[in-house]
């Protein structure tokens, strides 16, 4: 592992691989101090609490490897213990269901980041794949109160109307946590240039992602075609809002693929994604150090590297977390 | 209020009132520093959860007089703010179901002490108005699982097998939170003298009550026959691991009485209290500085007064919740 990569805090702004101790020794491998790990896509509210206890048993269990993030100095301690640090993410709102009060009771519980909608409608708004009619009544009351406990609102599977209005709402900084620019390739997830300004221009972030199925080269890409697209990126808005949101789906086969690309997970599917191979160079979590390699050899300097891998979701975190 | 009221940590080891402004205005009214109150008997998991939004927002709505109790320094910080520190409590494990998981929840949620069955059997043991097998398989699991997390267990409406297999089960001081001595009235929800030095010998803690069905003189008491009742405990166990759980049931009806003496609040009838006069003195929450008024009369040294209005609480929280 390359020294500033070693050195720096590196933080992935989404991973929602098969959590088992494999894949958590493979977040130690490739350097990771604290991911955005996703706990609940089309789960309800008291699945969702089985899934947050499960990943809580999985940290007990794998204590050697992991800790618990609920605030950023719970980072800074990661890097300083070596361990990677789980910070708990939905995809899916739906676990909120029809009550406010979950979501304090899901804060308490540790879960700093959710996104409203995942690719279809809820009570909140709508999803990237499908006609979005807007942020609900009840959506605005939701991210109030997320604003209020401090869990932070993540847009990438969010339809652009909802988005807009949500970027909005919000009084607290929001997130693409994993997306892609539409620049590079049109797609119903990746994000026009107009979208990335607006976030941006609102004091919001903007994770990339490294899904193959949304990169311009498909399967065919490396891990400099990432770094293309993060520079595309950061030339539109700037190098203090952006980071990582790899989307790794690491251990899970077609099963899984099939259960999120139908909407609520069995209803009619939504998006074929075909191969999910990574970029060659980040294929697997482990070999995350080969992009902070990547970027030195597009010709980042090593302050941008430092921000881009990690310290700017740290910023964002502080920010929205309060604490 | 006198100045020693005024000046003590004073704690209720067991409220079970209507919670509305009223109360929390007495709460204050009557020097209350801190008060484990109850906010689940025949509720499952998520109308709990639901429970306990609700007593969020009054903690909100109502934050010039009320604050959450986490840990012990809350009580202290209470204290210091002249506010009622709320504790949050159940008087049955019902709310926990069948997850493990759902234990780490609340305790996340801020739950900090749980009665394991109220007057019947549940999943974990039975409780006191039926025949009791003792603690099951899944109880030891639960009370390992409190233990952990740091929710004190109590065994108030649990029957004497259960009690007594979860006093030697727990790895940290248990509580009779609101009991009193049947050596001083014979009634299924009293303890005997046994009980209470079994309990007291292994570590743990006794609140007594002031619930007039358990009292010896009935409706007729005054705060002098709940002093007696606290002497008769004290001169059993000594001042140092004894404590006030009144069962304010203040602004409920027999709607109330109704629910909460039907198993699981709408099966057949467990007991009848009759009228509900709480000891004249102390008929109201807010006339609490009588009960301290009254020890000094009964000839309790300011020493022992302090340690028992509160002191002793705040020592047996500290030691379960591990903060």
């Amino acid at each position: 592992m390359n020294a500033l990569h070693a050195e720096s805090i590196v933080i992935d702004g989404l991973i929602i691989s098969k959590w088992n101790r494999p894949v958590f020794e493979d977040m130690r491998r490739g350097g990771l101090t604290a991911a955005n790990c996703t706990v609940s896509v089309w789960d309800d509210f008291k699945a969702t609490v089985h899934n947050i206890a499960e990943m809580k048993s999985h940290i007990r269990a794998n204590a050697d490897l992991l800790t618990l993030v609920r605030t950023t100095d719970d980072i800074r301690r990661a890097k300083a213990e070596g361990k990677t640090g789980i910070i708990l993410g939905f995809q899916n709102a739906h676990a909120f269901e029809d009550h406010l009060g979950h979501i304090e009771a899901f804060a308490d519980m540790g879960v700093r980041v959710v996104q409203l909608c995942y690719n279809t409608q809820n009570l909140i708004g709508t999803g990237c794949y499908e006609r979005d009619g807007g942020l609900s009544g009840y959506g605005h009351e939701v991210i109030a109160e997320m604003n209020r406990v401090g869990i932070m609102v993540d847009l990438s599977h969010v339809g652009a109307k909802t988005s807009e209005e949500a970027i909005l709402a919000s009084k607290k900084p929001v997130t693409y946590s994993h997306c892609l620019p539409a620049g590079l390739k049109e797609h119903p997830r990746n994000k026009s240039d107009e979208q990335l300004k607006f976030i941006a221009d609102r004091g919001g972030f903007i994770g990339v992602t490294m899904f193959p199925p949304f990169l311009k080269r498909g399967v065919e890409s490396t891990v400099a075609d990432y770094v293309e697209a993060l520079d595309y990126v950061i030339n539109l808005v700037g190098e203090d809002c952006v980071g990582v949101g790899t989307d790794h789906t690491q251990g899970y086969g077609q099963d899984f693929f099939d259960h999120i690309t139908h909407d609520k997970g069995r209803g009619r599917r939504l998006t074929n994604f075909g191969t999910v191979l990574n970029p060659e160079g980040i294929r697997t979590i482990g070999e995350m150090p080969n992009l902070t390699d990547a970027m030195a050899r597009a010709g980042w300097k090593p302050e941008r590297i430092v921000k881009v891998i990690g310290g700017n979701w740290l910023r964002v975190f502080g920010e929205v977390w309060g604490a």
